[in-house]
């Protein structure tokens, strides 16, 4: 239980972070429970973190994690995104979008300065990143605070380049997992590899310890991460359906019904690879299209698809996130889940 | 200890069979030692598979298993056929290989009457099949020698309809496996899972004993998947260079290579995706070709530039079947790795 005592908690079990989907509510939840509760920053203004870091200390003084984005903010291409525009003209049309005149889209920004000021005035005792590191000079004023740095990796290669940049856990993103992946050193989908192979070669690779990610749901999972030399693990589809996070209805429908058994990575949600249930939109334009802007300019066009359909009552064009074991997502308070979770690491 | 008993071995740890790098030398070594050694059946006429089964009987009074392939044989497309041989010829013409004149690729007979009657007269224990079963009439001429019936699922639905038509093992094949992918009710990709996902799953769905396949290496390996609730191991890569498997040397030198560390799923071989260790032929053609005809018409265009290349000790054009996880295949007997494998076994 190393890990945990780097971490300051109970568990050695993180809550992943998942953008767009909770707050601080299921990190205040998962965090009291013992585990370490996370809140995803990426969607989130300055102000906006500093609100929630707030509401996660007047509900708790267990340790958590805050997650950031480091992807390169891509220049604005206008004849791509015309395509992309173009491709998708017959869709909005079907809900009356005028594809002309939809603007820019929801923002993930990378971790920058403002990121740092954030951590330097309310030092969070862990923060996470994914799509690789900030710059050495942000990373060092994270690390200056005294905040243990997390990090995903889904190559051996990734987990190295991870170490010797000053990482202090590594987390091992099996191709299971739902939502984004992590991928930064190569965009080649074909390098990712599953947990079962991933996890004991970045074990056998680094000294830092490592956490498990992708396709863990229960106890079971939990003993099998263990058994492959992980020091803890980090779960999020199984968080999904609990009532602490923000998962839409129409979401929670999807993961409880048999739909879930098909996940596949798609990038025509944000123009990058990420895990989600296939529905309509990816069948008919995907599940990965060559005409998906960079990340996260794909947004612009899809986003407004995703919501004139959800106000149909239609998950046909929303990002149905979930990893590819849905069946840990019960609709249970996330402390249950936490405990079932934590059942995997008695010996 | 069920599964060991069901199949008459003392360890349950099934070597996986490979077809075209292992015959029975392999077969008597793994058995041998404790586990299920495999033949694999499927590029050998009667009369050959006849000869191996009474070579491994001379050998071993233990279990051994036969593998078939159970696809349909696909109808020749000529059409298809010249646009595939077209897309290689400038590779073929590299190599002074007459793209014209080639002929048919080595076969990959499906399971058939000839099949059925070796198992009737020559009576092995065990029989595996991959891409499905074979129709109910041959099948059940196969249980009625007394054979346990294995067959590979590579999704919950497949280990169902396993079940429902009456095989007696289902084998897990997680997404990390070398070699040919067994999936057969659905031909998309995007529905095949990492091991971490697809094995509670399977083992929730059926009740019948579950073989874990797919980047099981060692030990730690083999315990993870015993938590995770499987009744056994299917192992492969890891037996590819003991000196009792005929994998060439150019195979044995990619798998102890870095080279090793990037795997992908391609049909350019066979025409069916395989897990294999990235190449030129790979990266230049594929690792996914729509090009490449029915499995097994694209090994008569694929096999010949193998052949010519790998006589100028290149393996630019070879299948150099690996699953994700090589750190695994070590040169030891294989009875050496069956040790190590069983390590995992105890509590």
């Amino acid at each position: 239980m190393k890990l945990a005592k780097l971490l300051g908690v109970d568990l050695p079990i993180v809550q992943a972070p998942m953008a767009g989907v909770q707050g601080s509510r299921l990190a205040i939840a998962v965090s009291g429970a013992g585990a370490l509760g996370s809140l995803p920053c990426a969607m989130l203004s300055a102000a906006a973190i500093a609100d929630e870091i707030h509401a996660i200390r007047a509900a708790t003084e267990r340790p958590f994690n805050l997650n950031f984005f480091c992807h390169a903010q891509p220049r604005f291409d206008a004849a791509r995104d015309a395509r992309w525009r173009e491709s998708l003209a017959a869709a909005h049309a079907e809900f009356g979008i005028d594809t002309a005149t939809i603007g820019a889209g929801a923002a993930r920004n990378p971790f920058d300065a403002a990121g740092a000021e954030i951590i330097e005035s309310l030092r969070p005792p862990v923060v996470s990143f994914h799509f690789g590191l900030p710059e050495a000079e942000l990373l060092a004023r994270v690390k200056a605070s005294g905040a243990i740095v997390m990090a995903s990796a889904t190559t051996v290669a990734e987990a190295r380049w991870l170490e010797a940049r000053g990482a202090d856990v590594v987390i091992a993103q099996g191709l299971e997992a739902g939502g984004h992946r992590g991928h930064f050193l190569s965009m080649d989908i074909t390098e990712q590899l599953g947990l079962f192979a991933l996890l004991p070669q970045v074990v056998a690779a680094v000294k830092l310890p490592v956490v498990a990610a992708g396709g863990i749901a229960d106890a079971a999972g939990v003993r099998a991460a263990l058994a492959l030399g992980a020091a803890g693990v980090q779960v999020g589809t199984a968080f999904l359906r609990t009532p602490e996070a923000d998962t839409s209805a129409l979401h929670r429908a999807a993961l409880a019904s048999d739909a879930a058994r098909h996940t596949a990575l798609t990038n025509l949600f944000t123009g990058r690879p990420a895990r989600g249930i296939v529905n309509r939109f990816l069948r008919e334009h995907g599940p990965m299209s060559e005409l998906a802007p960079e990340f996260p300019l794909a947004t612009a066009a899809s986003g407004p698809l995703r919501a004139a359909a959800e106000k149909q009552g239609s998950a046909d064009f929303s990002s149905l996130w979930s990893g590819q074991n849905p069946a840990g997502a019960r609709p249970v308070p996330a402390a249950e889940i936490v405990r079932g979770l934590a059942a995997g690491l008695e010996a």
